[in-house]
């Protein structure tokens, strides 16, 4: 049976210490619940350290490379598909997500929450400042919900994942 | 010799009436200037305002297309570019484009601001709210000029072209 | 650690019996050697008989699909992977897979058995007829290898992965 | 009015003399036609000498890029689009073009000349031996045509273009 795959986004170079903090909390929680991590598969930021808290749970952890082979891919990762697209890659990781959480926010991740709304997934913003909330929450209407922590974040996609 | 291409991009079934009036203008400018109008080609919102905008100028209008056939696009658009990417056309809507303005706010839009600000292109923003500036600057650096009017917005990008 | 994932591809619609029966083995023995089935997903042809041959063999499947959303998906795909980015995605089923077997020919296995050997990738043709084979072995010189049965293809997939 | 787009695929590097020497004559009688040239837009083989022979006689020449930026770009090429997708943009060279014609063969060729016929796009196959044209002729039923010089192929593609 198809699994459910959530989606953790976030800054890869640019990400914070509690950026990176949250992502590995994520990323245990999300295979303790039983779904599978997807991310952007790079071995950095927060890519790096929800996969690696996935896989210290036990979970199945799915990377989506921008590149055209495996270099720079996290040691985490137990999947990785090779895109060779660049960027244009966010689009698949959104679409490939039935739920998103945003750890952080950078200019990837903001394609990627934008990406998100557009195709009307469901995104938890997690670790961001006022002003980032205020310009997705005004964009994004109902399907953008703000988390306090990474439980709290966890909690949202559960009440999503149960009202699909 | 290879011609300078600018990217206008804006909501497209949700732009305002301010944005398409702005966005025709643009397209005006950007052809009396000799440069090639990019747009995301579709028959609505600001793609197909200043799509013909640019036409009415005598201006070469290309349209970066979503789909897997020309249907939806602009009567405005010379050559369109079918890519059958969905969303992720957006990146190839920046790439191609040696600075862009963006004009109004949508989902779409904020992928491409997000995308031209990785990519490293100047881009300016045309109105918008003070809550999409903000973010945008703080994200963006120096890479992000605000605009009051279609003839500054262009002249900021003709600062940008003199620059490069 | 990173799992060894190996593509099959063929015909949807147009596949034949024996392309189906082959590829049901196919990917029974994939999943037999412990390997991850990667296919283009939908719910037909050749994609949907090797997915059914690895989830009966207790295997990890995923698909990579065309649309931008989950529906059509084969319902033995443990992943969907979803790209929209029509026959597009087929660049990435190429360059996910760590070697591929073709399991007859059509158009679009055409366009993966020529990216995968742009991309320097090993395949492997089966059920193929002699201008076919033919055709690939001189455009694609030492990385095309000609296969009589499903247990012929995968010995020399073993190879190629022994080798790498 | 929208432009009448008319693809030149062949192979880069791997060109000969002959494939360059028709790519030249195939740019020249596109752009006599009033049509405008699509290539896969690099400095190299078919795509650079058709696009020479376009410029020659006065035409618009597209260059649509794999990487993400316009570095390798031919200089005859008009306007650059930047795909960074690398070679799934194929797909978007033929999706773009009204009808196509392959000049010499090779892995990048050979994709292109799947995906056209996948997407209904009929293609001219010009200088390729019969393994090739015997190949694709059954692959692709009615919608792929042979020329013996590009004067021929440029005719077949005219009564395409009359049809349609």
């Amino acid at each position: 049976m198809r699994r459910i795959v959530i989606g953790v986004m976030g800054p890869g170079e640019g990400a914070i210490a509690s950026d990176r903090e949250m992502a590995d909390r994520l990323g245990r929680l999300i295979a303790e619940a039983g779904w599978v991590l997807l991310t952007g598969g790079r071995m950095t930021g927060v890519m790096e350290a929800a996969s690696w808290g996935a896989k210290a749970a036990g979970g199945l952890v799915v990377g989506i490379l921008p590149g055209n082979d495996t270099r720079g891919v996290s040691e985490a990762v137990d999947l990785a598909i090779v895109t060779d697209l660049g960027n244009a890659r966010n689009n698949i990781n959104v679409l490939s997500s039935d739920a998103i959480v945003a750890c952080g926010m950078g200019l990837g991740t903001a394609s990627e929450v934008a990406l998100a709304l557009k195709n009307g997934k469901f995104i938890v913003l997690l670790n961001c400042d006022r002003e980032t909330r205020d310009f997705w929450l005004r964009l994004g209407g109902g399907k953008v919900a703000i988390a306090e922590s990474p439980e709290s974040a966890i909690a949202l996609v559960e009440g999503e994942i149960a009202r699909r």
